[in-house]
Order: structure tokens, then C-alpha cells, then sequence
């Protein structure tokens, strides 16, 4: 009886349906914070934004009823009432409260039994987060976390309606996070999460969370959903979900608001840094930023939360729209180019390859070609899977003359007839060779890239000539190749091919006009 | 009595205002095209998107007023009750007429004469457009226009309230451009307009109409503003502003509706290939890309349109806000990421660097700092001015000792102290060389760039380097050097310098323990 459903797969990330007692929820997903003492949003702001799910904290909630004296009693609390929201909600254990804190005056099973009876949707144990602290306090956090997860399986049932969720531990040391991982992988906890990233996030070293993430999933039963706590950049999004992250929660929306931050998709501004709004959602339709810089501070944090959740909102949709269409690379490749930290969260994403390559379909439907940009691109699972194909695994037809000469279109090949005995087999940057067989098929059939093409794109289809050169003398196969003086990756093939002895004719030169073209 | 003021630069890119007849604008701005005949989107819903301006054709518009007997009596149809618009409107002449079929049956005082009587804000003279012709006849184009703008001057009041437009010819030839912009310059036109880009719009030649932009705009009176005639696509907006269009006018909008493409900030995409809309505009907050698919086409092609014209107007927004931040050439650099198209465009704006050098201001409000991603970013102007004086103009303090070291941080420096004989030069990709004296100013005070740093960006680090020791030789400054093992970029550089001769010296390697950071 799985409440998680996987639908689509794109790199290790997915489309997939939690059904809760609340409803079902599609995920990749976003919870926003609601802090039960500050509303300085309303619940309904959040519910016009497009959000049928929140997380709010259990241990705020449980001293605030234990005040009031309603904590005691099983359902005189409902969360859902009390809150006035009726989607999903999810609750996190007091654990933040633990980390900043260094202690709460409350046991894990109180606050267990306490989510249990307010009703909670999603309901996190009382783990213990690890932060960036030093080694032997980060492995005693992964121990202590265990311990209460085997603990917590005593009063609770993982198959009840409510989904318990057990978080991962062991912060920047992850050999730490993968003993958690596999431990926690042992136990039948319905859901996973990713904890305590944010003392990373706040210092934007995205790669740090994105390393633990993908330890953490290398190991993780793959079909239950993972959740990461308190990540609200969504420029982290793309990258954290081609690791396989399910669902995020986050307070940045309220907190970036209160300190007049803007988010854009492509970065946070400082409001009194704008003059314009690049965004069609309803605050910046019907404000100017001096609008907002003017009003009283309540009011400007109301608004710039609301867009703050819009811009949550979209951006998670295009990374769900990246997954169906087969784009989730390019996606990355694009976000890593806008900040520092994107460029580095790519580089910590890659280390990850057999994991995402894993989990990549070969075919979906709306699959089209693959935009090619930056060495990046090659990196790609589907473009990668292509090109070891073709230097391991493929021969050329017998008893004919290979020519290897440059493809001459930067938008893919449809060819597939093979005349005489001459066997063409295009040479082209990014994807590197195309037997003209192979012509028509995913991603030999469209792709797009750029000229000029970058001098590490040059070097690495370089290499994938001197490759199948070598292959061709070792196998016996005839070579000879052309090349072109008009493009420098054909030139410098050229210039490399005749250095390794094979016959190169160059193809002529177009002779160039004045005009712009 | 100027009807343009700029109020801020950026590149060749402006933020100005255009007082009309019926209201100032601000520019850039873009002008939906409305079809008087065809109104599958109300004008109403135009300006609730929030555009004060459109744009219609005077030529259609004198056809139907002769059909019903109006367009003789002058005054009878006022363009603004006619389309129930007190917006400000432009009209083009009939020259697309003309472009698509090769002649109309109406003479230009007849047409000048038409938009003066129907009250048109923004008028364009009847030219003969370009398009993607032989020489013989873009030339013919080119003298033609000028012709016809000589005899408008008979008939019209270049100071009269309303704004004539001249447009500039010579389509893909670009000494065509240049003569014709020449020419135009030397007449008293309010406003220019770049003629006849549609035919390379249509198969996405951005570079083609950019050099056309760019030449054009090196002769133009850059006090005048610059209409661009069907460009509707948005990624081009950023790489046409840098060169210095003020004002846009399109019908992709609509066109792209009818064919069920659906608009985003980086492309565009066919609407049976989304499953997500990412944004947040009323549209995409009220329906899903199934509801629109399941609507009868005039209802869809109506909700695709108003959405398209979110995501244009939000596109000029980001150019704004980006001239006013002095971010435009970073934002031309990320969107020449996008796709092929815009990597071209890139291409082909940086010819014009001294057009977009010159106008950009050393210092404005909000200049924030520098972010460098590839080894486009050394050409904005900000960088390039900073990297020439440091090589041509720096001189260190005399009877000191220079050492070349790797700055440590990717993000400014702020020091200014010097001590002993020791005279600090530091090195760091992207800015080339920082003199300790030099540090705390901008771009030196506040940058920020990713590890590792492509190989381009290495190879001109290590020039820049070269060059300063064959200075530092030839003025007999002493010179030596430290690098560190740690970043590939000093390892280079190190290596470089003890192969100069100049005394190196290795930084302590850290040791590295097994953390994610």
C-alpha cells in the first residue's frame, strides 16, 4: 500500500503523487513555513499563491497548547482547524528548535503523540540535526537521530494514514550520511529526508547540501519519496531534484521578505535595488517597487512574501516541466551559468552521474532535441549514453571506405541511405561521431548547438576522433577523412587527423561575401 | 523642443521617455500590433496586460474608412474612437503591404496625409522595405525610402505634435545600412526605425539584424529614438537595447497564439509540449496547459496571446531593471546561454563595442558588483575599461618590490594598506591584475565568479600576466611572484611565470580532509 506513486523519471529526479489523508499532492513540491505565532501572511495569501500544503512546527504548536492546556487532551487540538487550512500539513518535531537551541524540554515520544493527535498529514520524529559541527558531534547526531527512529517505531505505525518521516543526519561528512542513509534504509519509515542543510543554504554552499543529498540517495530505497528541510533558493530546486529530492520546505519566502528581499528567478535583489518588477505575478502587476519601498513595513512584507511564493511556485513548475520534457540536464546546465554557487551545485550534481543516469528513461513521449550549449551538455545522461555507444560498442558496415568528414548542419541529421562503398560517419562538436545510419534517431535526429563552439568542446571531439582512429587500426576498418577550414572544430580535426596519418582532403572554402550573413 | 529624454545608459541601451500627443512612454518599450480587422484580443485586454501603446496599420486602416466613405473627409475616423484606445498609437504606412506584395495601390501624401487626419501619434513615413533581397534591389530600397522621406518633408511638420518615423534601409547589406543611415541622419526625422527585419526574424537570424542595428546606430543621432519593426520574439529584446533600440513593435503575440506556441522567458514552446505553465501570470495562475488544449481555438488562441504579452513585457522589465543595475551586459551574457540563436547574438553585438563602450557611465546609483561567468564577461565594457588601464595606464610605487599573488577570494577585495618594500599586485581571473591600492574600488571591490574557470578564462589570465612582466621588464620594475597549487587558474599562472624567469615562489598547499567543502 504505497502513498507514493512515481509517474515520470528525468535524471534521478520524478514526477510522482503522495497521497495523504489531506489529498493527494504532485510532486516535485514546496511547503511553505507557517510559524503558528507569526502571521504576518495569511493562510489564505498562501492558498491564493496555488499551495495545497504546509509545514508548520509541532513543538511551537505543543508549547502553545500546553499553555493553554489543550495539549494534554488528544483532538482538542486539530491542526487543520487551528490553522484554518484544509490541504495538507505537514509538521516538523521541534528539531530546529533543537539545533539552535541545543535542547527542548520535551521527549520524542510526547511530541509524537502529540502529532499523532492534532492530526498531522506528514509528520517528522524528533530527529537530531547535525548542522556544520565537528565530526564527533555530527556522528553523535546520526547515532542519537537513529536511535529515536527505531525508538519512534514502537508508538508509531508506519502503514497509518499519517506519513512519518525519518531525516537523514551527518551534515558535510559524508561518509556519515551514507552510514544514516543505510541504516535509516533498514527501517520502514514511509518517507526520507534530507536534514539540517541549512547552515549550508544560508552561506549559499549549495554543493555542500547537494553532496549530501546525492550520498544520501545513492543508498535510499529509491521509491519512497525524500524530503528536504528548509530549502527555499529556488535556484538549489533543479539541482536537488536531478538528485531525486521529492519535497521541499522552507520559511526564506517570509524571512527574504522581512529583510526587503526580492526574489527573482535568477536570484535575490534587494528591493530598494529595483526600479521595475520582472514578473506578471498579481503584487507586481498592480505595484512598482517605490510603491512598495513607501508603504508601512507590514504591508511591503505581506506583498513581497506573496511574490516570493510566486516565484517558489514557478520555478518548481518549470523544473516538472523540464522532467516531462526530457530537459532536466539543460535545465541545470542553464542555472548553473546564473550565480557562482549554480556553477559549483553543477560540478557537485555531476559527481553523481550513475545515480541520475540510472534513473533517465531512453524514451518518453515530448521528447525532442537536445540543446547543447557548453561542455556541460556532454555530461548529459542522454547525450553521454550516445557517445559511449558509438566509441564502444558500434561497427561500422564491412568492405567499405570510412569517411569521417564534419556533419555539415548544427541542427541534427535525418539521413539514413549508405551509397556505394563509401561509409560516411559525420564527425560534429558535443555529440561527437554520427555513423549516417545512425541519422534520424534520439538525439542524432535534432539538436541544436552554437557556433563558435567553446575551445574544452573543440578538445573533447579532438579526443573522440583520436579515439575512434585508434579503434579503426586496431579492427582493420579503412579510414579516410575531410574537413573544412570554415568552422575551427573541423579545422583542428583536420589539423590532428593528418598529424595521426590519416588521408585528409579539405572540402573547400565558400567564398564569403560583405554581408551580414 | 525635444520629445525624447534619455534618463539613464547602459551599453548603447537607454531608459528614456517619449512624450506623444496622447502621453509620455517609457522606454524600451514595445507596441502590440493590432489588426483592425482581426480582434481576437480585445484592446481591453492589451491594457489590462499594462501596455499604454499599440501599434496598427494606417495603410489597412485607409482601405476600410475608403470603403465606407470615411477616409476622404479628414477628422471623420479618429484612429484612438476607432479602436476605442486613448493610449498612445502608432501607425505603420503600408509598408509591410508593400514588402509582402511587392506594390499598394496608394501613394505616400496620400497615406502621410490619411495618418495626420486620423490623429496618429506616432506616424511613419511610407518606405520601401528591404527584406531578404538581391543587392541590386535593397539598394533600390535604400533610395526609394529616401526619396519618399524627402517628399514627406514637403507635406509634413517635423515639429508638430505628432512623432514622424524614418526608417532605415539595406536589409542583410550592411554598407547599404550604413549609407542609408547616413543619409537619414542628415534629415530632421524626430525618430528613426530599423526597417525590415521580418525575414530574418522569421528563421531566428538575430545576428543578421543585430549588425543591421548596430550599424545603423553608429551613424544615427544617438539623441533620437529607434523603432525596431517586428521584433517580437523576447530574447532578442536585451541584445537589441544594448545596441540601442528604444521601442519595439510586434505581432508575434498573436501569430505565435494562433499556432499554439506559447511564450517563457527563455524560448518558446509548443503548448501540446507543457504539462506545467511556469509562471505567474493570470492566465497560467487560472488555467492548466490541458484546459487551454481542451478549449475551443478562439477562447485558447485569446488566453495564449494576453499570456505572450506578460512575457514580453516582463522581458523589458528585466532589460530595465538591468540598465538601471549597469547589469545589461551580464544579462546579454546569460541569455546568449538560452539558445543557439542568442549565442550568435551575442557574437554580434560585441562588434559594436566602441558603440556600446562610449555611452556607457563609469558610475550610476545601485552599481552593484560584477558577476563573471565565462569568458564573455571580460567583454563587458566595465571589465574591459578597468583591465586596460591596470595594463596600459598602472604604474606601481617606485623603489618597491612587486609581488604577483593569487587573490584568495572569488568575491573583492577591500584592502588598500601597503606595508614595508613589499608592493601586493594581486591576480585573479576575469579582472586580470589588482594593485593592492586598487582594491575597495569598482569593479575591484565587489565581484563574484565560480571555481573552476573554463579554459578560455585561464589562457587570458595568463596574457594578461605575460603582458605585465614584459612591462615590468622593459620599465625595469622589480618584479616576483607566488601561485598556489590549489586553483588550476595559479597553478598556470605559476607555471607560466618560472618559465618568464620570474622568481615563483609556491603557496602552502591546504591539507584537504574528506568533507563535502
Amino acid at each position: 500500500m504505497s502513498r507514493f506513486r512515481i509517474r515520470d523519471f528525468e535524471l534521478a529526479g520524478r514526477i510522482g503523487v503522495l497521497r495523504t489523508r489531506s489529498g493527494s499532492l504532485e510532486t516535485p513540491a514546496f511547503f511553505p513555513v507557517v510559524d503558528p505565532a507569526r502571521q504576518e501572511i495569511t493562510i489564505d495569501d498562501i492558498k491564493e499563491v496555488g499551495f495545497k500544503q504546509i509545514i508548520t512546527n509541532a513543538y511551537l504548536l505543543y508549547k502553545r497548547a500546553l499553555k493553554s492546556g489543550d495539549g494534554s487532551v488528544p483532538g482538542k487540538l486539530d491542526v487543520h482547524r487551528f490553522l484554518g487550512f484544509d490541504g495538507i500539513i505537514m509538521t516538523d518535531s521541534g528539531a530546529y528548535q533543537l539545533l539552535e537551541y541545543g535542547n527542548i524540554d520535551v521527549d520524542q515520544n510526547t511530541i509524537i503523540n502529540f502529532e499523532k493527535a492534532i492530526g498531522s498529514d506528514v509528520a517528522v520524529i524528533l530527529d537530531h540535526p547535525t548542522g556544520d559541527v565537528s565530526r564527533r558531534e555530527a556522528e553523535a547526531s546520526v547515532v542519537e537521530t537513529l536511535r529515536n527512529a527505531q525508538e519512534a517505531l514502537k508508538i508509531i505505525d508506519v502503514n497509518d494514514d499519517t506519513i512519518w518521516v525519518l531525516p537523514i543526519q551527518g551534515g558535510k561528512y559524508l561518509d556519515l550520511v551514507r552510514r544514516s542513509a543505510l541504516e535509516s534504509s533498514k527501517l520502514a519509515y514511509p518517507m526520507y529526508s534530507i536534514g539540517s542543510p541549512t547552515a549550508f543554504m544560508e552561506v549559499y554552499r549549495y554543493d555542500i547540501v547537494l553532496k549530501m543529498i546525492g550520498t544520501a540517495k545513492e543508498v535510499l530505497p529509491p521509491e519512497r519519496p525524500v524530503h528536504l528541510f528548509g530549502a527555499g533558493h529556488p535556484l538549489i530546486f533543479p539541482f536537488a531534484v536531478a538528485l531525486g529530492v521529492d519535497t521541499f520546505d522552507s520559511a526564506s519566502y517570509i524571512l527574504y521578505a522581512r529583510d526587503d528581499r526580492y526574489m527573482t528567478d535568477y536570484g535575490t535583489v534587494k528591493l530598494q535595488d529595483l526600479q521595475y518588477f520582472p514578473c506578471s505575478c498579481p503584487v507586481c502587476r498592480k505595484y512598482t517597487p517605490r510603491d512598495l519601498m513607501e508603504m508601512p513595513p507590514e504591508q511591503r512584507r505581506r506583498l513581497l512574501a506573496i511574490h516570493n511564493l510566486y516565484v517558489i511556485k514557478r520555478s518548481l513548475e518549470r523544473v516538472k516541466q523540464a522532467i516531462a520534457e526530457g530537459r532536466l540536464w539543460e535545465l541545470v546546465v542553464e542555472v548553473s551559468r546564473y550565480r557562482a554557487e549554480t556553477a559549483r551545485a553543477l560540478r557537485a550534481i555531476s559527481r553523481y552521474y550513475k545515480l541520475m543516469d540510472s534513473f533517465t528513461p531512453s524514451s518518453k513521449g515530448g521528447l525532442r532535441g537536445v540543446r547543447l550549449v557548453s561542455i556541460e551538455s556532454t555530461w548529459n545522461p542522454r547525450v553521454m549514453r550516445y557517445r559511449s555507444w558509438v566509441l564502444t560498442s558500434y561497427e561500422p558496415p564491412k568492405d567499405m571506405i570510412n569517411v569521417l568528414t564534419p556533419l555539415p548542419t548544427s541542427r541534427g541529421c535525418q539521413e539514413v541511405s549508405i551509397k556505394g562503398s563509401r561509409h560516411v560517419i559525420y564527425y560534429v562538436p558535443y555529440l561527437g561521431l554520427i555513423p549516417s545510419e545512425a541519422c534520424g534517431l534520439y538525439p542524432t535526429a535534432q539538436f541544436t548547438y552554437a557556433e563558435p563552439v567553446d575551445d574544452a568542446v573543440i578538445r573533447d571531439l579532438i579526443n573522440v576522433v583520436r579515439t575512434f582512429v585508434a579503434r579503426s587500426r586496431e579492427r582493420g576498418w579503412p579510414l579516410t577523412a575531410e574537413a573544412s577550414r570554415r568552422k575551427r572544430w573541423s579545422m583542428e580535426v583536420g589539423l590532428e587527423l593528418s598529424r595521426l596519418g590519416v588521408d585528409t582532403s579539405w572540402l573547400d572554402e565558400r567564398v564569403h561575401g560583405t554581408r551580414a550573413d
